[in-house]
């Protein structure tokens, strides 16, 4: 079941890049949340290609159907079918790539484990799977609404552009005001430069997101092997082109025990930490303070510039790739790392109910 | 099953730091594997407390016993069940500690999450529990030797000191020929030292275990949702301490994908990339290279000096802990990270026979 | 992940019966194999609605669509994704009962176990979900062919009439010669008068189906709680409708050890077993003669008469059902069992993959 | 993770007849039950030999040890791992069985399987392997008696001997007045009888388990594929000599629908059924009647008789079984269907709370 993520609140996804669609099933979703289609429709848009002159200048349409698991606007328990349609299947512009496995793509390996692959486009390997992952994240979103958990990404790094104050000092309004989604309108300025400057070349860039996760209840977690931040971090690695994950202190590791330890103190009863290299999250499980960790992604592997590689049969070619696509993931990973963290977060806390016998 | 690991060759661990032990039962280990106990009792050795001045003294015997899934020394494909008694139960030195939330433990959020907790020591929390994954990433070991696969892991950073050079410039049998585990003797003097110092202190320090995986056939890693990496980082997360995880080119996204696309090649009739920026992994699957990733721990929690906190009422106090422990747990982490890494592979590869009807 | 079934080979289900369709994604297929579409239009077939005047008279197309997982005419090793439109959407016909719950149906354990429930028809819990399970089962047995593996099923009792003789007494190439599926003609006769007499009356009769299992390798399910009888049992009892499940000899209690042990011996070097009581499963795993079981279907609960009940307000009402309804489930449920058994023994078989390092 | 069942409170088991015990792990224990030993050792009791000359004369202590997840008396959420140590192991018994294959044991299938077996005893095929369930079903009591659900299973069948009565015509005070647990004294006289007569002969015999459930509110079970009776079906048909399982109306197929449709009445504000062929289970949710079902057990396949079979060479050969053995399982069969059931319903339970975003 690999293409099953979650234990209660569960995505199994289906789709390839030019195959009929993308979709999936929600299995686990509890009954009587409102589907909000517009709320989930602009989620979807905040993820698809051609909303910007940053992005690849497909336009896809991208709207969701709803095949089950939902009456009278709310959903039932069962579950939720639901599929977005490929409209433009310009596959025409892979012909040519059929035949060699195209550098730091997935063509190769799947290839070899397979014994067979979906020629067209990346397959199932395309970023256009998380299509199913951002339509899940949205319904747990509007159920961890209800529960006053919100959860907001940004671009914090694009190539050497990086944000360079913890979190706290940037104002989140600021984050869908620019097509970067960058919450530092200067700094947005500059990563938005560099990347025309990078698709202009034919080139393309990485750099990190940021996520924030507020409201979490203290309990969230499931110690030892789904501590709450291992499967955050397994969630966001098995993203499309992610090649890291840290949380709280994370990589920053330059610094002495009681330096980093994380001081409790009472609040109006409450009990509260002074600092939060934490990151909200101790034992594996959240505490109550504001959950924050860094996603890491490499540059998009398509560029239109001549590369080498073998073909199927093992020679030695150039090649060029054309088409449309995108010299920077980071604006369009935004909602897809969100979606991710909405649905562990949504798991977490429907799991945790099982914790005792009754609460 | 939040207490399991893994899809066909699974762990599930149990134990607390001052009960009766900590163990598990490994479930669909391959039969036939020989069960090399004086191999698996060294891979704890390197783990136990007491091995050098650099960790705690705490002078733990560590000896595994067996009680099932065993005949004639070799595995029967029954479930594997084991422990590791605790010798020394000097619980204490927590008496004191009992009615109040350590700063940067799992206290507070154990107490509120199941509403009661093992109060002797870290409880389920402990990093003892680690044992388990030592003792099954041992067997696991068996298995991949017989596959070609090699998992080797090294101290690549403590504090300050970090190794600057790929991992293929040093020699890994120097990585046992020092109490660090770090393959630079010179940095290994330099780390030891900074230990020792911060020792004297009563304070911790952190760093980043670099792995390196050898001889993984092309194949492995089950997309979208259980990548190789995304796999492997859950599982070095799920490790206490751990803080972040990146493989490959990692967090170093400041480079453009005409940089960083590894370029395939035809090599005596097999094909291999000319750079390995993917870590060995593309589209969630081997793809023949090294795998290699670094895990960041943060320093121990359980420092020597005098703290704020609070207690289980909620009144701030001050207090200070006593007893052994480590100042740095990166020289014991070593062997957990190569063990979690081991029971991901071969999981991995038992999956991996099963994607074709025959092979 | 409740509406997942099967742990390698499996099926994630969706759909109600009034809703957009009913249908499934298929994970952990093997790749390469051929889909033979006719041949699962044909499974379909045989369980549609209006295949003969035995049963109800909604003639439905029925017809799948597969959405991905499928390149070249042959599966990938990605998710299969499919579903089959509901085409004729008569939910007037169930205006009448929004309101009320009929007896022996699932309105009212599900409207208290949700909250909600999609009033329309049968909703989730009507037998029209079996649809995704005879698609999945078809692929299995497209793969199973391929082991020599052959699943037969048929109806072995309807009310009285029930076949007196083992399984290898009749010739199963009668068992789609006739309308009910029983492989004695005759039999076959009184079962259909029988269900004739039943559907005038506005009533409604059960019955039991016989499933036998052919060419199946020693070796195949997963002690000590995935017995291959085990998982067998746990598939039928999902299925609409079924009330018990049996294989050997079953409910068949008295008589002594003496008389029941399979006695092995030796033919032509291949161990066998003179009787077989155990119904070719010892300790949960195949031992290589026929698998047989057996499983009891209720007669379906909507009958075309005055029955008292009450309605969601808890007042206590009389009402009659309209509309077209099976007076017997047992000849449509053939296909369903095959399916089932079908999905067990290929999930089986990638498992049994795994046992051992090399096979 | 054949070895493990249950999807939120589950039992992770180990161990073989002659090894050097059987236990398990129980993860998923909600925390705060008090962990009442004496109640858990009856229950042993209840299933151990020795118990009455009807049962085998072995005489095991079958004291369990728990190591971790309970903390001054109560489960602290945290796995519960336990054992019970094999004492006496007259393995010699069995020396002589080493190089043939039990008929309708499964020596022969665990060989194929595996390519290697435990040849003592019936090694991990035993029913001692039960050990590890009651241990888990007497916790799952404990807190289901909180809940005010009640488990209560008794012999109804043996051999010829059948009580003829629903479940409400006994006195359940009874079951435990006699050796075979049979609630009716006159006909658990024949009984006795019967099997005393039988192991005189050296023979076996077989039976029925009725089990009856009390107590469970509306809404546990998980459709489509857990549904509750599905889910007590598959943990029956795991246990050692089961070879069917039918609730409610079960196999008694020959009445129309109208006869069995179970007609919903209001009772003092709350909905009830007049009739129970449902056995408390509509669409595979519980509606709040009792809920109950049947457990066929072949008898024991060793006898104390000459048998043919084939050595592991292929060669047919006569032996006959030495040492100790039940001449009927179903005495102590009941705790063990009672310990699956109490376990499929609490874990029921649990998930059942997820199925709302509160409750």
């Amino acid at each position: 079941m690999s293409n099953t993520f979650g234990k209660i609140f569960s995505l199994t996804s289906f789709g390839e890049s030019h195959g009929r669609g993308v979709g999936g099933i929600i299995d686990g979703c509890p009954a009587g949340i409102e589907l909000d289609i517009p709320f989930i429709q602009n989620e979807l848009n905040r993820r698809k290609p051609g909303q910007s002159n940053l992005t690849t200048s497909r336009d896809e349409a991208d709207a969701v159907e709803f095949f089950s698991g939902v009456f009278d606007g709310k959903t039932t328990g069962t579950p939720i079918a639901f599929s977005i349609w490929n409209a433009k299947q310009r596959s025409g512009d892979y012909d040519s790539m059929k035949e060699l496995y195209r550098p730091s793509h997935a063509d190769y390996t799947y290839q070899l484990k397979y014994g067979i692959r979906d020629k067209r486009g990346g397959g199932r390997s395309s970023a256009r799977e998380t299509i199913a992952r951002v339509v899940t994240g949205s319904i747990a979103k509007l159920a961890l609404k209800q529960l006053g958990i919100k959860v907001t990404a940004y671009t914090s790094q694009v190539g050497p552009f990086q944000l360079d104050k913890d979190y706290s000092a940037y104002d989140f309004n600021e984050i869908e005001q620019n097509p970067v989604r960058c919450p530092d309108p200067e700094m947005a300025g500059k990563m938005a430069a560099l990347i025309t400057e990078v698709k202009t070349k034919g080139d393309t860039i990485g750099g990190v997101v940021t996520c924030v996760i507020k409201g979490v209840p203290v309990g969230l977690g499931e110690p030892v092997f789904y501590k709450l931040h291992a499967t955050l971090g397994a969630a966001m690695l098995s993203i499309n082109a992610v090649k890291g994950f840290e949380y709280g202190s994370g990589f920053d590791v330059n610094h002495l025990g009681s330096a980093v330890n994380d001081v409790f103190y009472s609040k109006n009863g409450e009990i509260r930490t002074r600092s939060n290299n934490s990151g909200g999250i101790q034992g594996g499980i959240s505490n109550g303070e504001d959950i924050y960790f860094r996603v890491a992604f490499k540059p998009v592997a398509t560029i239109l510039k001549n590369q080498h590689t073998v073909d199927t049969s093992g020679n030695e070619i150039e090649f060029k790739a054309h088409g449309r696509h995108d010299p920077c993931v980071l604006p369009r990973a935004v909602p897809v790392v969100e979606a991710m963290a909405a649905i562990v977060l949504l798991d977490m806390y429907l799991l945790s109910k099982t914790n005792k016998l009754s609460q």
